[in-house]
């Protein structure tokens, strides 16, 4: 099948705009070097949107002539695209939210970590290294706002979820909207993309002309779950481990809708930091919820976080059924608490500096089948850390399923093999496989074929 | 069954914050006397958004304690609310949107009537006196805008369409928001709904943030089809008449999607006025577009005017079936046109002050069982008298149908009797009964008692 | 001597920009018939400003070609202007502030008043109605501000003052910008253009972006004391009377400086509405105040004051000597306990409702040779009514100075007589000669010739 | 004599209000650390503005209490000041436009030289490296502006000038703002803030609100000639020679009022540049103006240069007298042939990079005794070396005057002693001559006492 594309050129918006002599030549050399197929796969995806696509290996097979470069002009850059995908286009014009995206994916794939890697004041060998450059990349990003109160939901979910709960989620980020809230998710469709939608309504309802619809995404999934051009503010991380930090010291409260692995991965994540002791008193609301049909999903996940991580993880979020209104204020509840929480302890509103996030969990892993074999899966552990071996158990999982990089090797070694402790692998066991019955790990419309085999 | 009630008191924004005593007086004596019930009644329509509710009479009947009242404060009025609906309200606030509507109420029936009716300058006797008096009501409620390009598209159809249907009317809305184009519809839900929410999401893909969505409604039936908070200018005009004329003198285009009686009302009114003589050269791009499902319905209107104006008409209107981004492209391209010819021609980009439209459009037509009884439905008389008197026909079969005063009429007298030359009939016969078959006379969930008999 | 003059066309800007056919009509209808002469003379003052002419007879005479009419264009209207002043443009373009101007007087001249007499809503022979055409005429120019704290501050004084003295008003000005006050003045030089300018300035380094210069005038003086570019808000009131009141009952606090006749007219004007029995306990802070130079003006005010009203008089308000800071800290202070009195007792902030003005203060009072010989000025009649008859007198002094009915009258009949009882007679022609001796009668550099004789 | 002082806090604007836990711990390093004082003595220049005073050090004499320093708060910092001069408050409470400036120190003296310092990126050895720091300071203080066509005037001259000149800078910038163009200067009275305080008024008449008027300085020169509030950008560049960059790579025109030896040392900076071979070419409108009675002054100028660097040097400027709208004029004809010269070779608008500055123009020149004494004057050299020394010679003279570290010197160890090629020596000479006796070395009111000997 043949796909229509579209040769253009296209002006910068915001930040990219002003550059110096030294940042174009550094930018130019950049492009052409190592980083040049992350910019332009990141950029097919960013261009790619609303094509019902959430495979990135397709996407690049998909549009093989493909080719985006920086050219210098008269007052800044410009990028000259070739092969575009026509979906992103009106009637020959780019719209006006994926031109924003394609400078975001400029700014933080080519700018951003040229500044990072060769600038000494950033160490990422120490977790505040870390933690200083993903907000140096959030604020460069201009997605750091002084001066506001607490109003930033982070909603995780599902990019494959059925049309009850893709309205439910709607539902709930129109609820959301109504109270003033802003919406960030992770990009892409399902549960990413229904709040934002709901939340527009909301806000339009209030006559809120300034809603934020914030995307933080990461190179690896970007193909997969590309920004709804509803993203007003597109941020692109280094990796899955710095994208997750963003979420957790941006967001003032977080909400999970039913998905599947990825989903998994992030409940695990902020249980795993919301379980060492540091962060015993940190306020930070976080509730699971979808309508009725998803009340077994959650149980099951209710019930393997008992199994595994025991009732303490389990006493740090409600479970709420099919109450989109009771959601809403319960996170509006929640983030007044947050806010008193910051204001008695001085911290700022816009970033939470005080969460304490293990280097466990920030130091990225890669899932080859080596490490996935490896995996530390056993209670013989704190709890904590038994939470990021779990973590990454099903980060794994999402590469094999959705990434270009874990597609190819799966095809080229079979499956990635999990083991450890029998009781947490008959959980792992049941879960996973609730997932693939529930059709949970790719669109609608596809056989799934696991990439996994755990070992019991 | 009991309805939940809220008391409150509000405060205005816009036009009616600064008074003079002179007419704050006015505005409370006027709120007392004959226009009480008025006032009373439409805001409580607009308080009632979102119940799925069209029946004026069952909603007067639920909130039979509702009352609203001016009170005089230090810097300006207030309203005093009694017994609202709290579906207009988020965890006891008003929604913002609903709040802006009811002044939209207070200004348009107290104050603008009031203005309108003691001023020697409108003499409604007149065509122009009524053109000028609508100029009028648009520009106080700042729903005038000069300096811009045409880009206003005006959308009919439906209160009570099918799934598809409404979700196609928001395909279209997206595809025009998209393309910059600004909404204007009835109000209410179906397809007066749909365009505005597609539109809202196109707008805020291309990232424009002054997007429209204008409503243009009138007292008798607002009960039936409340304002969307979307709508983000409101308008109340007087009566039928005068809400079509606005309709026609605002919008640069018209999209007519699939609806029932009050479609065809309002079609049969744009083809009269395009058929007057001196509207021959004028161009006003006219669609009426549905999905696949709908390709019999416009089969049978364009049946019905072919059989009773003829192919003059016919050739007014393109029939665009399940295409939404051609009709959106159409509708652009129509309007670049409309842009052209009111360059030429010296008018107003914001108002269609040359569209020459005949008294007969303009006086105000009481669907009594004598007047329905007695229309003039034969072919001995100009094109553009006959439509202006089918178009009276249908207006009867809608107060029969939603509004309160209508309603009470029939369960009094009986059916409404049309009568005319039998080719005529038959052509009405078919249609009105083609509406009933396919549920388009009521929202769904609710047989339809036919309030009018066909006499052949 | 010639000047140097240009042909132009002009779009409006603002409330002029949308008219409807009617009133295209109407304005094209007047502007033709008897309010022509005005809306021309009032356009070239607006032209003319910066000229450093206040001779409003000798304006006319220098551009005897100039012509002002009405065009229809497109989307409105335009302005063809023939003989302007080339002193209006910059490059050939004509001064933004300017423009607004110009469209200020076709508003107030041509619209409002033919909208005010035609309207049988406005009764003219009522207080009422008079306070109520002024409202309506001030909120049609938009100078009416709803949701703001009291902060607007009158500033009255001579046109024709000592550099000291001009370097003296914009200190009080910017004292009073640096405090986040706005400005209102009757436009025109000297004391009514430096506190707008020293504002400037302050509002500047206070980031203040919305400062507002209203100026007030009337046709009448327009030719004599042209708006300022700086004003930012224009509006011409019909007559003198109406303007007066227009300061009154839209400023918060009145500052006077030095002036001459037109000032000891303002003076006498708030001094005679305080006096009213009603109006004992309204605070209105009343400011005298010159740099050091001026002490002994003021002291012969006083004495005037002491000498014809009495110490009542004399308790209303303060003279400050040459202190800037003090000035603008009592005036903050005063307007504080305005916004007190007015959310004590109900009244709007943005137009002083409560104030009482009685019908001798909206009277327009004509100038003529009879009318300034029968001024009744005598000890025996209520305080605030001689307030209001030696208003006249001085107001007549003004129009024999400046105006151009006015010096066309002296010229042919001679000199005006005043009479009445003898201390008053002293009193007034020791304090007119005083003006004359201090050159406050004309603009500097021109000798001037008295237009009066006090009849002892 | 006792100067009156007040202790407060006050929050960023800005910038300086998003900070990461890294920066806030540097700022605190580096406000303890060796530029504390540079630090403190810039604020407190800052905070000195309109007291009249130009010397460096009596300055931090008369408030020896004065303290600033950082603290850290809830959300962000805060600054606590002890000891400020109370000319910086109204009311007690700080102006805002000072408050701004306030934190333009704290970004440019703490933070960004904390950053340049410390980054590898900026290679302050190499003439693009010094290039691309201003670059970058310039555009973390937000100077940078794309997106707009050029319109920036440098305005240089003296801080010292007589009323007559005064009124004229003003009367220049006010044309100039009526033109819609933008001011830059070098902060300080005299003809540094008549032009902002005329363009303004300009710009005020011709309603642009966005008006820029930047104030580039050093932390040497900030102490006699702080930032007049109505400066809108405040940027303080590390040294003379990278202010001086500034100067020229962001304007786009320039115009010198009269001035004393800083204004001669940016003639003679500018000079240098344009003569440079490779900037031949390079369109940089550069007027010299002044009233009539600047005449002479002008002409011993040209006549310095012409004596100097000859004549190709004269043909680089324009000498204006008396007619503030030729200047306004031909700045706006030069800067359309800036525009058209960018646009054709394709440089940027805010940032001229394609301007050869050699680097003998960017390497800091420190006035000892001895490197004034070893300058080398002779004509020897290329024409743009000479220059190049020349404007080190007059650097020398104005820190001998003016600057805190200049006056201890020259105390210490008595007059600086310039010498070279005779020719020179007598042109310099009778120039400095000439501006001792026309009191162009200090603000009016005091007697100077020269610190510098020229050695023929």
């Amino acid at each position: 099948m043949e796909y229509e594309v579209i040769d253009t050129q296209i002006s910068p918006e915001g930040r990219m705009d002003v550059l110096s002599k030294a940042e174009v030549a550094k930018l130019l050399d950049n492009s052409h070097g190592g980083l040049y197929n992350i910019f332009r796969n990141c950029s097919l995806a960013v261009l790619n949107v609303g094509s019902g696509l959430d495979d990135g290996k397709e996407l690049l097979e998909r549009y093989k002539t493909f080719d985006i470069s920086i050219i210098q002009r008269e007052r800044g850059i410009k990028l000259d695209v070739r092969g575009a995908p026509a979906i992103a286009f009106v009637d020959g014009v780019l719209i006006k939210g994926i031109q924003e995206h394609l400078f975001a994916v400029l700014r933080d794939i080519i700018f951003v970590n040229g500044e990072i890697a060769s600038n000494p004041k950033f160490n990422l060998d120490t977790s505040e290294g870390v933690s200083d450059a993903v907000f140096h990349i959030l604020r460069n990003a201009n997605a750091i706002r002084p001066l506001v109160n607490p109003h930033l939901v982070v909603c995780w979910g599902g990019h494959s979820i059925s049309g009850a709960e893709y309205d439910y989620t709607k539902e709930v980020g129109y609820q959301m909207g109504l109270r003033g809230l802003d919406i960030c998710t992770g990009c892409g469709p399902g549960a990413m993309k229904g709040p934002m939608k709901g939340a527009t309504i909301g806000h339009a309802k209030q006559r809120i002309s300034t809603g934020r619809y914030l995307g933080i995404t990461e190179p690896g999934i970007i193909a997969a779950e590309a920004p709804n051009p509803i993203v007003n503010d597109l941020v692109i991380l280094p990796d899955i481990e710095k994208r997750l930090e963003a979420f957790v010291r941006i967001g003032h409260s977080i909400v999970v809708f039913p998905g599947g692995a990825g989903t998994a991965e992030e409940i695990l994540y902020i249980l795993g930091i919301l379980l060492h002791p540091d962060n015993a008193d940190m306020p930070l609301p976080l509730i699971f919820t979808g309508p009725e049909s998803a009340a077994d999903y959650f149980r099951q996940i209710d019930q393997f976080i008992g199994g595994t991580l025991g009732s303490e993880a389990q006493g740090r979020y409600k479970i709420i059924i099919n109450d989109p209104v009771l959601v809403a204020q319960e996170v509006a509840a929640g983030i007044r608490q947050v806010r008193e929480y910051r204001k008695s302890t001085g911290d700022a509103y816009y970033f939470n500096w005080m969460l304490k996030i293990d280097t466990e969990f920030q130091r990225p892993f890669e899932p080859t089948h080596e490490n996935m074999r490896n995996l530390a899966l056993h209670k013989n552990q704190p709890n904590h850390l038994l939470a990021a071996n779990l973590r990454r158990a099903f980060s794994g999982v999402v590469a094999g399923n959705v990434k270009d990089q874990g597609i190819r090797a799966i095809e080229k070694f079979g499956h990635f093999e999990i083991r450890g402790d029998v009781q947490i692998m008959e959980a792992m066991d049941a879960l996973l496989a609730s997932f693939v019955a529930q059709n949970r790990m790719k669109l609608p419309g596809k056989a799934y074929t696991p990439c996994y085999r755990v070992i019991k």
